[in-house]
């Protein structure tokens, strides 16, 4: 009788998560009361929604009897119609609620969209430092990630993207504001990226999970103002992170309707529908949270500000990106990047993500770059943040 | 500059789902009022989840932040610990909570598996009629769907099983009670397989979607009293049904380790987790919810029974399989039966699917072959329902 074969199916080509393996590191270490764990590995809202959205999803659960059935693959009516509604004004352009799909949450938008246009043995340019989980998605559906290198400025160059494609090549990844490097990418380089995309007939993934988070005022791009944005752009959003609702699982994809059928068949499978409550929930604050999220959003620049200022301070540390919920940097010691931040763990109580996480094998940023998630800390905890970092000897 | 091109992703090689298809059907006919439409199209409870447990899903949405906020991939560790207690108990076998992964909804819970055991140019054998989204994941994923045929009994033979598998072979699925005929597979059938698959170092997928319905009292098979089941055996659920829970996209996988560790690469990139609150409301289900579900089945078993005593009734008609929420069977006339389906619509107010959405083209059984999915209609409905069947004339 032969012995069972290890698993080898689409998830053996991809890595155990990164943010798993890092919360590993936190066995068996005691925080001190005086020193408690900095944890800025993950960028998790740590508080609840607001009592009012609480509110919300409890009378649904007790009063709406649709929020415990199934709804549409696509997703609930009115929420695609006030997403169709509310991104029309925001980015001054002309999307209807058939052009919107409901996912159960943002990393599911981004492997929907890749199904609908990547099958194995395809390509997607992806720029680094990546989003690891779409690396991830990338790998278990076969398709080849092209990692697009950015220079000291951590911006993709269209020149160098469009060097990189080839006839396989299926679509080109944007996330902006970045995750992982936090740059808010100008108007004019995602629109030379869609330019790009279009002569070349491949689509742009377009993911902008922290886009309320931006420290621009305005349209942080006009691409739905082209007329002709559905035959190139896929964009994809997160009600995690502006609503805090990430225990719900709800995000959106917005694409031309021959892209959102394709995305229908692959939710129907994997998904049926995102939940209703969750729906709801991101239908709710759509409708009611603008000036909550106001604040929030004041609030989170006002923490990026603190993490400018901390870093200038801090000697031989270069801040390479800020924003968003993230910082990007590169630290002064000759200690390989992993390493430092496995021991900052022990030595500062500090949890942050080395590079390599975000980085592929090879690339020297895997050595001296760091990623902070910097949003969930305070500003007095900001400030004990640098303190620990400015007091650590390799 | 060249046009778009169309979508060609993994999705490509797929279908649209068959019921929204189906519910297509409905467009521009006008149902009297004396005679309303009977959707016997999908499984899907048309009743919420009971007060209590509404009342529950709100006091964790007001109470309980953690309910609102990410939590670990494989899922609620309480609600893993309580599938395993239940489980092993259910079952007579050993189930520890690390063997189990929360997925949202069991459709997912298919694609982790597959995902976890097979990659692009394997092939999975599935019985048919098949679930068509397990034939629609195959597609996308580009595994091959390789049909079993069943004869006139449904049942899958384990002979021509083995005839089937080829050193690309990864997995043989069995949907036990089966969607969509309703046959509750025999513990023996189900333990021959098992062992086929052990003998030849695949997997055995099994989906008890509808476990909770099996007109058997005790356990439906042994195969998790065997120690070693966790080298073939990967077992889905859903709290979708038993629960009343459709909405909230819960369901479960239970397998051995190494399989749990690829099955949480492939959450982690497609869902981050599972929503918190439909966990924190599958958990309340299987904690408090044991005698409701046995009254739930009660009626459930008493309209097969209605069922069983239509069909005998109905001049022609022959019933194949009947259980779980479904009906399998082979209608008299001398039309196709897609096209039986949609007149039936017009002509007698009954939305059912024809065989075709659940067999391969060749398979002679689309033609005369039909699925009813009897849950949602009480007796009084039932009778409605072969009254009109008995009324059609083609």
């Amino acid at each position: 009788m032969p012995a069972r074969q290890p698993p080898r199916g689409g998830t053996a080509a991809s890595f155990a998560p990164p943010i798993m393996e890092a919360r590993r590191w936190l066995d068996g270490i005691e925080f001190p009361p005086d020193r408690p764990l900095l944890n800025v590995s993950q960028a998790a809202p740590m508080d609840p929604p607001p009592a009012a959205l609480r509110q919300a999803i409890a009378e649904a659960a007790l009063n709406d009897p649709g929020a415990h059935l199934y709804g549409p693959v696509l997703g609930l009516p009115e929420l695609r119609a006030e997403i169709a509604d509310q991104w029309s004004t925001a980015y001054g352009g002309a999307i209807r609620p058939e052009q919107v799909a409901i996912t159960q949450g943002c990393n599911q938008a981004f492997c929907a969209a890749v199904s609908a246009i990547a099958a194995a043995g395809d390509e997607v340019i992806l720029p680094t430092p990546w989003y690891f989980n779409h690396k991830m998605w990338l790998d278990m559906a076969g398709v080849r990630a092209v990692p697009l290198s950015t220079g000291a400025n951590l911006l993709p160059e269209v020149q160098r993207a469009a060097a990189l494609i080839t006839p396989r090549t299926r679509a080109i990844v944007l996330v902006t504001p970045n995750n992982p490097t936090g740059l808010e990418y100008p108007a004019g380089l995602v629109a030379e990226v869609l330019t790009l995309c279009r002569n070349h007939g491949i689509a742009l993934i377009l993911d902008e999970t922290y886009r309320d988070f931006d420290g621009r005022d305005g349209a942080p791009h006009r691409l739905f103002a082209d007329p002709d944005w559905g035959d190139t752009l896929i964009q994809l959003y997160s009600f995690s992170k502006a609503y805090r609702l990430t225990g719900h699982r709800v995000g959106a994809l917005v694409a031309a309707e021959p892209i959102v059928a394709e995305v229908e068949k692959f939710l129907d499978t994997v998904a049926i529908c995102a939940n209703q409550l969750g729906q709801r929930a991101a239908l709710w604050g759509l409708r009611n949270l603008a000036a909550w999220k106001a604040d929030d959003r004041a609030e989170i620049l006002a923490r990026r500000t603190a993490v400018e200022t901390g870093f200038a301070a801090l000697p031989g540390w270069e801040l390479m990106g800020a924003g968003a919920f993230f910082a990007w940097a590169r630290h002064p010691f000759a200690l390989d990047a992993t390493t430092l931040a496995r021991r900052l763990v022990a030595e500062a109580g500090v949890l942050l993500l080395p590079g390599a996480m975000f980085l592929p094998e090879a690339d020297p940023g895997s050595r001296d770059q760091l990623r902070i998630a910097f949003a969930n800390i305070d500003r007095p905890g900001l400030r004990t943040l640098f303190e620990r970092l400015a007091a650590f000897r390799p």
